[in-house]
């Protein structure tokens, strides 16, 4: 198994210089290619996805696994839909790669460029999400990436169907290399994935917290994404009540099981704290009092609650109990609002709107490969742009250090 | 000991808070104060180099450390200068926190910001080089960044003495903040930092080779750095010769010692090796044409050589054997030097230039804390942008996830 993984690896890391160097003109045909394939081939995914189905009835039936996971394996004709459209978004989104981000003329004739380019081998780690493998493909080409997917077994024969059928997409787009997009399919696969840091420079998984964790003390390659998404929604001295009644249950309510549901409100003494918890009682939500843990994430329409005597005390408050996902204030002071979202130390600060904002869709990043609240390389929504880095291109003819070391030439370091 | 380290993260964690609020008059103030304490403390800083240097004598003729260490351990009118100016040019850059890289219009009245801020807490680690302390601690104020430095224990005197008459400098800046600067000194102060991924966000090593590999592969906590500096330049079937020789010559004996210097020649078959041969020789470069290992960072006047029989051969070798750091081709054929910078995977690619010129001085960011090799984060000299992140804000009225969900409303994505 070790030695058929590092081929795996090695034979991506190959592939990823020669994606590297593609044209968005054929990035874009591969794309387009792997929708229609997708699409044409919609009859075969179903069949496949039906027999995921099948064996996950027995699973939901013995317990191993909940109704909302069985759901979220389950493809119909939307889903097909959204990810068939999902590929051709990307393919109309402008190509992250090869952006000019800074253009400096060190000397005469002496010009620095920072361009963006790929990471190079991405290592993605999902739950039983068909639509997720589709999606991270079409990132990873667009973004000149290539990359080893392993999603989650019990949507294994969605996968092997919707790869082969991505597969035979590219192989029938002439000048696209092998070898970009992987899949493997056993945990002892995910083990030696990280430790692969010759060949693999980032890994994303995207599940549950347990996940991520173990993911996170198991490797020397960089991990983006998140493990928590403990929200807050403070509702300052000068809130307006009836904005920050509907805020908290949609921010509870609209899906309260995602990463950027909220779960703790802070609530200014001099606000009614009574209104508040009778309209989200009344919305069906259970509120805590005294949790056990401040760190609770619950998942669930429940939610930590908290009087606080200052905006610093929930400023502090978050900057210590918070997962660094997403916070908003409610409040109509401006002078509250900047101050809040300036301190508050999180991926996402909002005012006056629910956290289940933060999302890479809703943010207009046409796609996302997750979340992050990482503190470097990408925070937040990651789409595109968080699947690239930089390098730096000087052109010259003939210059030489020692000149500017000895006074020769000096550098006027004027961008153009 | 550990106790105690753990408290100064901890206090790092809560100024870091702090400084991040700041606003870029203070930090400049705090900036200019520093190197005016540097300039009217200069004695006082030199008498305790004189120390330093006095054990190091003593260290140098037992061996325990060479030359060249010594150097850079010593401090003179020169350095002092260049130090003190160093601070004031970091006070006259642009803040880097703070700078909105992007706005956007999602829907009516509810508009998305990304936005600069600081990573946090950083953790500094670097050899006998006391100016390296009074450089770090401007980037860390100017980027809103609390530090935890940890230098050479050569130099401990020195550095003692630095950073007092910076904390001096701190204490009379009214508004700042204490706990922003913080020196660390022993071997296990750097063992606990390494494990406060708690209060540390980022550690950038400053050093040789096995330092940099020691912390790479004992903390969880981002490193940004380099271990290697194994940089090539290739000289391409269309090279003008003359040109090749003089580039060869500044990369290799401008300062061998440097990361940035040339390690490995590669020289296409059509070129005459031995005119280039004899050119290094004649400079005094031991010319190496079967290197152990192609991996071999010699420090010294030394290179490896090898014929290739083709550009692609050459790109081959560069992205099998480099370390990433920088490469560069010497030809007159523009598609080749295209190819090569776009196919090349390093921090710095450049056609027709030494590669020496990488580093941030030289690339006019003013200042840097280091070169990265790293595929995420930062990549190359890293400055002040590179010692950030960014958050998103969003700003709205009452804006819930729900009306988007049920298609009351729907988003517009406008850049504004």
């Amino acid at each position: 198994m070790e030695k058929i993984f590092t081929n795996i690896a090695e034979n991506a890391k190959i592939s990823s210089k020669k994606i590297a160097v593609l044209t968005t003109k054929l990035k874009n045909k591969a794309l387009l290619n792997i929708a229609d394939s997708i699409e044409q081939n919609k009859d075969r995914i179903f069949d496949a996805n039906k027999l995921d189905l099948k064996e996950a009835e027995e699973l939901v039936r013995s317990g191993e696994i909940n109704q909302s996971t069985y759901n979220r394996l389950k493809l119909d004709e939307n889903k097909m839909r959204d990810m068939i459209q999902g590929v051709r978004d990307i393919a109309s989104l402008e190509d992250p790669v090869g952006k000019i981000l800074l253009k400096r003329e060190l000397d005469e004739g002496l010009v620095l460029t920072k361009i963006s380019c790929p990471i190079g081998v991405l290592g993605i780690i999902f739950e039983a999400r068909p639509d997720v493998i589709t999606q991270v493909s079409a990132l990873a080409i667009k973004s000149s990436n290539a990359v080893i997917m392993k999603g989650g077994r019990e949507s294994s024969n969605t996968n092997k169907m919707i790869m082969s059928v991505i597969q035979e997409a590219l192989s029938k787009t002439e000048g696209f290399p092998e070898n970009v997009l992987n899949q493997v399919f056993t945990r002892e696969d995910v083990a030696e994935m990280l430790k692969q840091d010759k060949y693999i420079d980032l890994i994303i998984p995207r599940g549950g917290n347990k996940l991520v964790k173990f993911i996170k003390e198991n490797t020397k390659i960089p991990v983006l994404g998140h493990a928590d998404g403990i929200c807050h929604i403070y509702v300052d001295e000068f809130a307006d009540i009836e904005k920050a009644k509907k805020i908290i249950i949609d921010a509870k309510t609209q899906y309260p099981s995602a990463c950027n549901s909220v779960e703790t409100v802070l609530v200014h003494k001099n606000i009614n704290d009574k209104e508040i918890i009778s309209a989200l009682q009344d919305a069906g939500i259970e509120v805590i009092f005294n949790p056990e843990s401040w760190h609770k994430e619950y998942g669930d329409k429940k939610l930590s609650f908290k009087i606080v005597g200052s905006l610093d005390e929930a400023i502090e408050h978050i900057n210590e109990f918070s997962s660094g996902h997403t916070e908003s204030i409610i409040t109509e002071n401006e002078d509250n609002a900047r101050k809040f979202m300036q301190a508050v130390d999180s991926a996402g600060v909002y005012h006056n709107v629910s956290t289940r904002f933060a999302d890479g869709f809703r943010y207009g990043f046409g796609a996302e490969v997750g979340i992050s609240t990482n503190k470097t390389h990408a925070r937040g929504p990651v789409g595109l742009e968080g699947l690239t880095i930089y390098k730096y291109t000087i052109e010259g003819n003939g210059h030489i250090v020692k000149d500017y070391a000895e006074g020769v030439k000096s550098f006027h370091h004027r961008d153009i």
